[in-house]
């Protein structure tokens, strides 16, 4: 298959079980580039009046970007009607600001085979990001620490389908909140040489992921590429706040990305409508990527949207749902015509279990971000509970299951080989394929199949302990760990990145809070 | 919510735990009328290498019609070049022949209510078709029974978001191989009052089939009516068996609609190629729709195409694949140009248990089928085990999830009420939608909620006993059985079926193969 880049092997050991056990595949797919159409759920007329409808809630209602003088000064040098921290933008200026981000950019990896490039028809697949638990089969539920953040960032690596590292793969609750970030950003470029994400939790901490990476890339490489992608939530109904502007603003001063995301539980951050849900996160994007770009135009910038419908029995979000597809679908059709990268999607689930309702829920999700038209999918695998907990085992099983996006965004060949016309006619009525020249200079590429799922015929499944797929999951878990190796380093930038991290951690005083 | 017809309460007991267990739902939602765009994943150019490629199998290497002379004649006379039992069907005349079928027709149902307009941009739900075995949770994997089949109708029965009570739910295996048919249709007649299959694996089978269906709907009003949907299969490659094909005519030739559908695994019933298989399913479509006009011009028939991949390893099939959804889709549009109802898609998996693999599979199937445009699911929920399992949890876990269809059908609804700009306006920046005028107007029908899965904070689940998907279905399940009532029906036409069975069992010695 020539979308797999970047194959390493590795020399088997004495004994033929030791050799099997170390035959691992550290393959990493290139980003997914479409060659499907999107899915357009909305007509023309419906675009127009859901942007008509956003311009009018940026100019008549206005947005807060509060506790940032800076940020206020910055809107009405650029001719915004600011009152207080309201900024009212008039109609049509948003859209004249954002037309200096770029429509793509590429985000550099230290491993330049690990590249992606973010925008048009790719794809880019992420992690989990944010949960304060995690769970396995043995462990159950607990509090996540910085092994299981190591784990996670180990897993990431050595997954086929993950082309990104991403940030926050869980909270190292055992680290103090000050100093977590420098923990994580260590982890994902010391374990792993894939792309990730800066911290945002305090301007500060965006600069120490931005000093990193100059340890890491090189300071002229740092200010001359992306090397990091950060997520910048709006605080929905379309309030910009000041630590997560200043992130923002750390990131885009130095030509980092940042994507500019509303999160929103449908009916409490946003209007219960589909309608009008879009037309807040058109506006709320509108005017946080019109304030990245005053910050500094042409700093790169992903267009987000993170939504989920809510269960009025309970108040609890919802995942997999057909409104969140509906929102899904339609914002790519709003951020396509922004021309702008667009976020979305995720191995999203309710469940508490890596179990069926977290799979129906999961692949509702993935299948819906897929085909509307997603160029960078954070949470892609390992989503539990809403959230809340990063799963070990749905980790895997998400990340196998981010093979079918590849392999159905390949879309269909109907070249010569493809027609298989000269098969048809070698087999003919009542024949049989799998014997014929043509399946035999194909198979192997023909069909996706699970590194994960059984396929075996119920009485050998049943011998091996009719195991389901959450323990399946449990055992590739362990075995990845422990193949786990390390992707090379040069030794005097592992130091120096070891340093920056003690000498920053012995200049705070531990904070919890 | 207006699609749902057909409400139907019982009175509550007297104890207030008897009421609330009483409380029973026995809706039945209208069948998915799709307010949404189908997926078009091929272009212009290679549907039209697909069409011409389809012509040119029919022409040059043609069909077998095999034991069944009849047809011979049949296709002589409409002007093929008939050689032994291979058709030769001229560029062309396939096309001409399938004119005559209607693009769209309804099936009654003897509650009129549960009548579905088959075709179009119409959505019908049926259940799994044809497993010998059945599991549930207790009983693990086990033949199928009359009992089983029974409670599977019951289950279909009280289904909201299925639209037909099927055919072979499940295989009765404790009831002769000659007679079952009789059991399994006077289970649908009398059991559930939604529209329902007939018997294919004998013509005297679908005869008998036929009869019973005019003591049901009487012998007038089946002549003018279509009153079942059957499923003829073509043994591909491109085989038309004497036994499928007669039960075919004995549908036409009564006005009663077959579904005529290509089952296919990939590489080893069709190329290994997407294109490929597309172009033979094509092929094999003409034929066999085009035969059912020479039986009877006008009579309705359903285009389907089953096609599964294969796992090349160890030449299982597999389900919910990448290459299964480009078939599903691409089949989708060449039949939509033929103008003919679309069968396709369901709930189907690989896995043994109704587990996360299940539901991942089950998932990428069904969403693939909304969006390809399929006119009649079958298998819609049930399936498990490649086909070979009826499960009980995976019924109602399926059936749940199939809600989700309906509600991304309905679309995104761009009128003043779901702008929402008064809701915008009313909340502002920082503010709160829960308590809104608009959300309080719109809540109820807002957000799409599952009747099965887990939704409660992560204590109460823990507290009531951290229960996983297959654990609630079980519940369900029971309970939808214990609280079964069976429709009402004519006490005289209940007892001419009865004795309709009798009469046609003591005129057979049981058969077993």
């Amino acid at each position: 298959m020539n979308e797999v880049a970047g194959r390493r092997s590795r020399s088997g050991g004495g004994a033929s079980r030791r050799a099997e056990r170390t035959a691992v595949s550290f393959e990493t797919a290139r980003f997914i580039q479409r060659n499907i159409p999107n899915f357009e759920i909305l007509n023309e007329e419906a675009l127009q009046i859901i942007e008509h409808n956003a311009e009018t809630v940026l100019e008549e209602i206005g947005v807060n970007f509060v506790e940032n003088p800076a940020a206020l000064a910055r809107w009405r040098d650029a001719g915004a009607d600011v009152r207080g921290e309201r900024v009212h933008i008039p109609r049509g200026l948003a859209r004249k600001l954002i037309s200096t981000a770029p429509k793509t950019f590429t985000q550099h990896a230290r491993n330049a085979e690990r590249n992606v490039d973010i925008g048009g028809r790719n794809l880019v697949l992420a992690p989990v990001y944010g949960p304060h638990f995690v769970r396995d089969m043995e462990g159950g539920r607990r509090y996540a620490t910085l092994e299981d953040f190591q784990n996670f960032v180990k897993l990431g690596y050595m997954s086929k389908w993950l082309h990104h590292s991403g940030g926050t793969v869980c909270e190292p609750t055992d680290v103090p909140v000050n100093k977590r970030h420098l923990d994580m950003l260590h982890a994902h470029m010391t374990l792993s040489d894939k792309p990730f994400m800066g911290s945002v939790t305090e301007p500060s901490r965006a600069q120490d992921s931005v000093d990193m990476a100059k340890i890491l890339f090189g300071a002229d490489f740092v200010q001359q590429n992306t090397v990091m992608t950060s997520l910048i939530n709006i605080n929905s109904p379309m309030v910009f706040d000041g630590i997560m502007m200043g992130a923002l603003e750390v990131y885009a001063a130095n030509n980092q990305a940042s994507i500019v995301s509303p999160f929103i539980v449908g009916g409490a951050m946003a209007p219960v409508t589909v309608a009008g849900t879009l037309t807040q996160v058109l506006a709320e994007i509108l005017a946080g990527v019109s304030y990245s770009q005053l910050v500094r135009p042409g700093s790169p910038v992903i267009a987000g949207a993170f939504v989920t419908s809510i269960d009025m029995n309970s108040g609890a979000p919802t995942f997999g749902t057909p409104e969140a597809s509906h929102i899904t679908y339609g914002a790519g059709q709003l951020v396509r015509r922004l021309g702008l990268p667009y976020r979305s999607g995720g191995s999203f689930c309710g469940s508490k279990l890596p179990d069926a309702q977290a799979a129906y829920e999961t692949a509702n999700s993935l299948n819906m971000a897929l085909l509307a038209g997603v160029n960078f999918m954070l949470h892609a695998c390992g989503w539990l509970e809403g959230g809340l907990v990063s799963s070990y085992e749905k980790f895997v099983m998400d990340a196998d299951q981010l093979g079918t996006l590849h392999h159905l965004a390949q879309g269909i060949q109907v070249d010569l080989n493809g027609q298989a016309m000269d098969a048809i006619r070698e087999v003919g009525p009542g024949g049989h394929y799998l014997g014929c020249q043509h399946t035999q200079a194909n198979f192997k590429s023909a069909f996706w199949r699970s590194d994960l799922f059984d396929y075996k015929p119920f009485e050998t499944w049943a011998e091996e302990g009719a195991r389901d797929t959450q323990a399946l999951a449990n055992e590739r878990v362990k075995r990845q760990l422990a193949d786990y190796q390390a992707p090379d380093l040069d030794p005097g930038t592992r130091e120096a990145l070891d340093a920056f991290v003690a000498r920053r951690k012995s200049e705070m005083p531990d904070a919890f809070i």
